[in-house]
């Protein structure tokens, strides 16, 4: 309820849909600075941009209107390149900063594991949690059936992929539910495709979050969560931005113009004339107003997203059975994935 | 239990495997003869033959090894040929035959219906159930989210198909399970393919059983079953057979020849000599010992098994989008499919 | 070559990537007004906008950046919305408009048309040609296997999906080429998926043309053309724009945004300051300089592309059916096409 | 002509369809016995059995219905167990075997080659071909393009899956013929599907033959085959079965069962009777008159078929790889293929 009440005021206040923590803080804050309740840390790996952003308390919550909680952010803007070892090198890094997380909400070697692959498989920018479920480890059925003879170093894993209301019926919050209800994980991982602001994160960016996933976030409009409230065990969420809506490209732009011709000639007052002056929220507005009625504010995505999602599901895949199973290494992680 | 118990029976008895009432009522009383217990009725229409076939009490159970219940089976010999005239003839009388099941349930037309498609949607014969899912109308978003506009001549339907034990990790009865207890329906309809005894019923038949579905059933080796037991509603299964066992063809032919040659020379001792005075279960022991060690006795399916699961499939979603809602009759019933 | 040299003039003149001709006059003369050695047509019928545009001199060709020869846009706004019907009216449309072509170039109701898909089957904004190869009837070896027992009324139609040069390492010219030499037919009828200069068009608007493929044109990069001259007989082309710049949509929306103040205020110099003077092609180029470098100025598509590349391929595989074959006549077209 | 005339003798005399050069050597001399004009050595390698068949002249092609040539079949029984390490050995003899042919054929390391994969893409059993074509280095553009920066140990390879006369409407020896003279490849190799006598040969064989591909094999009944003396420059042919006739399924289970009893008991004229000494072909007529009538006498496959022609395409794809190109070689074959 609380937090359905914060996404909106989130989407009143700025009025730019970003499903990235990363990006809400940006919008907070564009010029970089300290915001109270928020932590935050970068750190880079050769291309490999790393962000812990940490929302402590309320105060933190309603600055960037995002639950509190720890929010990891992957950024590899090369990552489309199709470049192998690259993305094995991000797998790991995924695998790592998983594996932090299963730390801290205490999850043990054994513990149970539901992997839920939220969206629709008919649509290629919101396929990728079914297609993260079509390659993880699956093992909970050798663990139910022959507890005996599993080898060490393995956990109970089962992946499902509720697919979407206009398919099923059912919102995939329900259908998770009855599912966890019946096979009793000890923790659930849900995987969603989302929304950026900004182009060059889409298919770039991997999100962990450890709040779940909320009411309105993600590509497919969830209209229910999927949170430890309503599930009983705690839900880490993965997220990749496929797409970006078609008027967040072009106030970016417009911000980047401005930015650019400021840098290099000063006045930009002159330039834009009053643009200049028009907070960014109004501005969009404008925007919005412009591109709406003509078809022109879709969300879009780029062409090659076949391929991009495959890629970036593949590496998640990897990440995931590196970090869940003790026997499977970050070294040996891509073996277990095709 | 005791349904379980009887089905091994029956695979110990006529060890042949059939998931067909119709069949196993053939081997029971190969020539015909009634069957205390059993009633059954044949109509033809210009290439459809139907049967509904009344398993009436135990000792008919015990006959044919099937459990008490309703079985209508529906076999189109020229359905592989793609004539979407007589495909359309076939959805009519599924849809027909489906309604009557509906009746003596006392399913009634607000009724909320769930439909289930079993089955592994990367093994192509055993995709069946997932197909018609993707291809039934749905209709219970509708009523939860706006009721008021919701056209009349509509029902509440949901469809999902929950994978398979290798692929999720979870019992696909579990999943049925957690799911009906969140939605609730009246009535749920489980969709499964079938291992035939004879290949000319291979993707050219349609059986609809008030028995839901009984462990060991259907070709993706499900442990747990689906029925109102189980589930707390009723269940009626659609089965359709995609697969044969190749001993099953070897041995069926073997009957076939026999047939053959003592309608044409009379003394078949003399022509297959010990071979014609070995019960067919033995036979069936003897091509299975031979068979098995290298590698033949596989189940197999016809080489055009993607067209012919696929054009199945279609009429089943047909049918059952006439069948669920008055709004849909069986004049347009192929306006609704894709 | 020289329609190369006009194509690359078209490229730096405008710096605007579109491959409809339509919008090629539209950058030509912003305002409408006439354009010697043009000439276009207008008419609209319930939703449905078409475009007869001729280019009909050098002179005319030189203003827009387009080859000599007859281009018929079809665009309808509404088109994703998924309604059957107006895809029904659409195909209808298509139908009517591509025998024009037929006639004015003199093909007779028994010539041989090889139908071609250009594009990539495993990039869905680019696969638009060869799911519409898919959903073409095929005639050509019926005449040829046993050509006293087709039905009159048809024509022989082949029809090749020749894949692109990173799948095959082919040109898809050469294999065309190829193909057309070994078969003869007396039309080739080439379908490309296009870009487009305005997101509206995407996936609504579908272009005819009488000139063939050229270099450079649609979304695949393709390096050599098809046309009469390479060829040896006439050349339809097909495009539907697919797919659109970043930059371009950026660029578009700054154009729309000045529009909309000159109607609400009056003074857009005092709003959009120097930006307002800025002539298009150079505030395009600023676009380019500001979102290139960071990779925001990708091809981009709609979200739901799967589905409108569906929908759009079958109403041209429909509308072609129907216009090559006399006994398939616009009103049982979509019977035809699955 | 001779050749077409050869195979048809073959039908005729065998009535047992096969395409395996194995197989028609053993219907032809049952008992393993010399036959003139036919060379064979067989080799194994824990799991692997390869046949070198050579068909040195005109009696030996008499012999067994196969056209002079060398045929390597590599036998795996266990190939469907999905086991990765067996996978990669078996790509590694084919890689093997594979250049002892292009050595052979005096093929230098940088002649051009043209990967043809013949097949329909919408039968699975029928895939075989179109599926390699998907995962082979394609590399023939880069030296068109840009041949200064090639690394060595590279050959000019392209690849493409013409489909079938009843997508396209053109024989498929036509369509590569026409490829071939634009992009004028110094060496054809066709890859297709193919029937076997023997169930378990279905998706556990591979055979290569430096013959081409001749009228009347493979299980799409191409018309016209693909030899150098169609196409003017050598063909390999490489061939897996993927379906086998019901029929011959039977009458093999038949053959196996007759000396199964023998050995365990002697006398079969007692237990088979008159069917004991029936020659081969009278039986298989037998019983394709009691099977084809009622529809029994289907080509089929195993219901896994999707898995097993994914996994041997894949194989085929890495060995193809590893022999055509020197700086590929058979350890890190199978990083080059996805």
């Amino acid at each position: 309820m609380k937090e359905q009440a914060r996404e909106e005021l989130d989407l009143q206040q700025f009025n730019i849909r970003t499903d990235l923590a990363l990006e809400a803080r940006e919008l907070a804050k564009p010029d970089g600075g300290p915001i109270p309740g928020i932590h935050s840390e970068v750190t880079e790996d050769d291309g490999i941009t790393i962000t812990v952003l940490h929302v402590q308390n309320e105060q933190g919550s309603q600055a960037i209107g995002k639950i509190v909680g720890q929010y990891v952010t992957i950024e590899v803007p090369e990552l489309r390149n199709g470049d192998t070892t690259l993305q094995d090198r991000v797998a790991t890094q995924f695998a790592k900063h998983f594996e932090s997380f299963l730390e801290r909400l205490q999850i043990n070697k054994m513990a149970k594991v539901l992997i839920v692959g939220l969206g629709n498989w008919n649509v290629t920018p919101d396929a990728l949690g079914p297609i993260v479920v079509e390659n993880v480890m699956v093992t909970r059925h050798f663990f139910e059936l022959m507890p005996d003879q599993v080898a060490p170093g393995y956990r109970p894993v089962s992946a499902v992929a509720p697919g979407v209301l206009g398919i099923t019926g059912i919102e995939s919050s329900e259908i998770v539910r009855g599912i966890a209800e019946q096979s009793k994980p000890d923790l659930i991982i849900a995987i969603d495709a989302l929304a950026s602001k900004a182009l060059e994160r889409v298919n770039t960016t991997i999100q962990i979050a450890d709040t779940g996933i909320h009411p309105g976030s993600g590509i497919g409009n969830k209209r229910k969560g999927l949170t430890k409230e309503i599930l009983g065990v705690p839900v880490i969420a993965i997220g990749v931005p496929t797409v970006v809506y078609a008027s967040t490209i072009v106030n970016n732009a417009f911000e980047m113009m401005k930015n650019h011709l400021e840098e290099q000639k000063g006045d930009t007052n002159q330039i834009f004339g009053l643009m200049n002056s028009i907070p960014e929220n109004e501005r969009l507005q404008l925007v919005k107003e412009v591109l709406g009625p003509v078809g022109h504010d879709l969300l879009v995505t780029p062409k090659e997203v076949d391929q991009f999602v495959e890629d970036i599901a593949n590496i998640i895949a990897s990440g995931l059975n590196a970090a869940l199973h003790e026997a499977v290494d970050t070294d040996n992680v891509a073996a277990y994935t095709h």
